[in-house]
């Protein structure tokens, strides 16, 4: 048992004939694990997903897995062993020192240059505490993400809706965020509508519908924000996915940012206007979404 | 002696009081060097540059590494040690098996979530053999980069005009150049503006100017483009810096990519239009490129 913990995948691809068990290797997490020459540290190529492990269980494990193979197949990298990747979640998981809650950060890098064999690991370790914002809610400035919100479809290799390591601009954005005095962000595309945070998705009330943003405008699939959207409508709320224009935001009733990091942090401040704050119902979708057993 | 050679810088920063010898130290090239937790490859967070040696010279040096410290300015990292990267540079150099032209990539990420203390290292191996193309030229193909010629002005957090290792886009782009039959890029932006390729700036003859676009255009200031400049003003060629419409490519009378890794590259076809090939003038300034001696 230590902290944090950190799970070796070799191999992670799907076409390698070796049991799972035999593909997986504790590491040590002070110890250097990726060469000068991995394209994932060389050239940000790759994939992740970060998974919540709350009381013991992998969250949304299996939308995650489908997530990083789709991210993968969109870098044109070889398919994944899933079951590889959840056992070495778990792993992980076990391997991290006890706590009610962790994040597992799994990463397939396209691997060292010539070799064309990724290099995967899983990283459990305790995420950051958003207690304060569960309650009191964020400060959210907008910010052009400078593409079309059609480019996934004429640009595809730009990328947009795949999860990779080339992450620069999203943490960029996160310090503009706090030169402005805000906590975080959400992407506007040049034509005008509502994308998605950096590490979030965003979902927006409409009086008793609750909307967020269709995935081909080039925006990551939410596996949180599927989970908040089933909790919405066993409250009985009317769910949504659709082009949301930023103009919308300035009368919107309730904005809320979920990932697995953060579960749920509502928007308390969006630029230079309040939004309407609404402590219950943001209470009721966090024990509903931390009570998942997978 | 072996090939390649690492040599890890520890610290970069300027604000260390360590004397440039004892920041340096040689690695094994084939140990891995950087961990799980590292922002460069969990988020491709920080910035890099690749430096040709020729006979021993590294060239360009200066303008590599003012640039590394514009790159890492504008991802709000500490300020470089530039005399200590420039150490690097050269004792990777050394430690590398003697070769007629080496290159040497220096990367510095942010480093280890948390310490706010830069990973860096220096690391010298065999270009990629460019001599069939620096005869026969290139077929090029122009994508859409995604956004406008002003986006580095009105949206810096895109981070446009650094270098860093958030590169996934572009090794997709050149992966689509490969699907259409292409050998490399030309990014266009969304409003027709010529930019960079993914890894070369762009340096097209209309007449006896030679013009390459304005790097406020969201584009790296080429180091070997300028050399390739002086070259060309020496033979009393004029030069420009200017805003390069793609349409004017259609009538081109030369195009070039130049880079550290390739030095120069002549267009032969770009899309579906053949382009005039000088493989005189070529010659010369591929000669008169791999003659600098700083």
């Amino acid at each position: 048992m230590s902290a944090p913990a950190v799970v070796v995948i070799d191999p992670v691809t799907r076409d390698a004939p070796v049991p799972v068990a035999q593909r997986l290797r504790a590491a040590d997490a002070d110890a250097p694990v990726v060469r000068v020459t991995d394209l994932g540290v060389t050239r940000g190529d790759g994939v992740f997903e970060t998974i919540a492990v709350v009381d013991g269980h992998p969250q949304a494990m299996r939308p995650h897995l489908e997530r990083l193979q789709r991210s993968a197949a969109m870098l044109d990298m070889p398919a994944l062993d899933l079951d590889t990747v959840a056992a070495a979640v778990r792993r992980a998981a076990d391997l991290h020192e006890p706590a009610p809650s962790l994040l597992v950060k799994v990463v397939v890098t396209r691997g060292v240059e010539g070799t064309e064999q990724p290099t995967a690991w899983a990283h459990a370790f305790a995420g950051p505490d958003y207690s304060g914002e569960h309650g009191e809610g964020a400060a959210v400035v907008t910010l052009d993400r400078g593409y079309r919100s059609d480019v996934a479809q004429t640009s595809p290799w730009l990328l947009q809706g795949a999860k990779t390591l080339s992450y620069a601009v999203n943490r960029a954005a996160l310090r503009e965020a706090a030169r402005r005095g805000a906590e975080d962000v959400i992407f506007v595309s040049t034509d005008g509508f509502v994308l998605e945070g950096p590490t979030a998705s965003v979902v927006a009330r409409f009086g008793e519908v609750f909307a967020t943003p269709r995935t081909d405008l080039g925006i990551l699939a939410g596996t949180t924000q599927a989970a908040a959207f089933a909790l919405l409508q066993a409250q009985g709320f009317e769910t949504t996915y659709r082009a949301i224009a930023r103009t919308e935001l300035d009368g919107v009733d309730g904005l809320w940012l979920v990932s697995s990091g953060r579960q749920v942090v509502p928007v308390r401040r969006l630029d230079d206007r309040d939004v309407p704050l609404d402590r219950e119902l943001t209470a009721v979708l966090l024990k509903g979404l931390l009570a998942r057993t997978e």
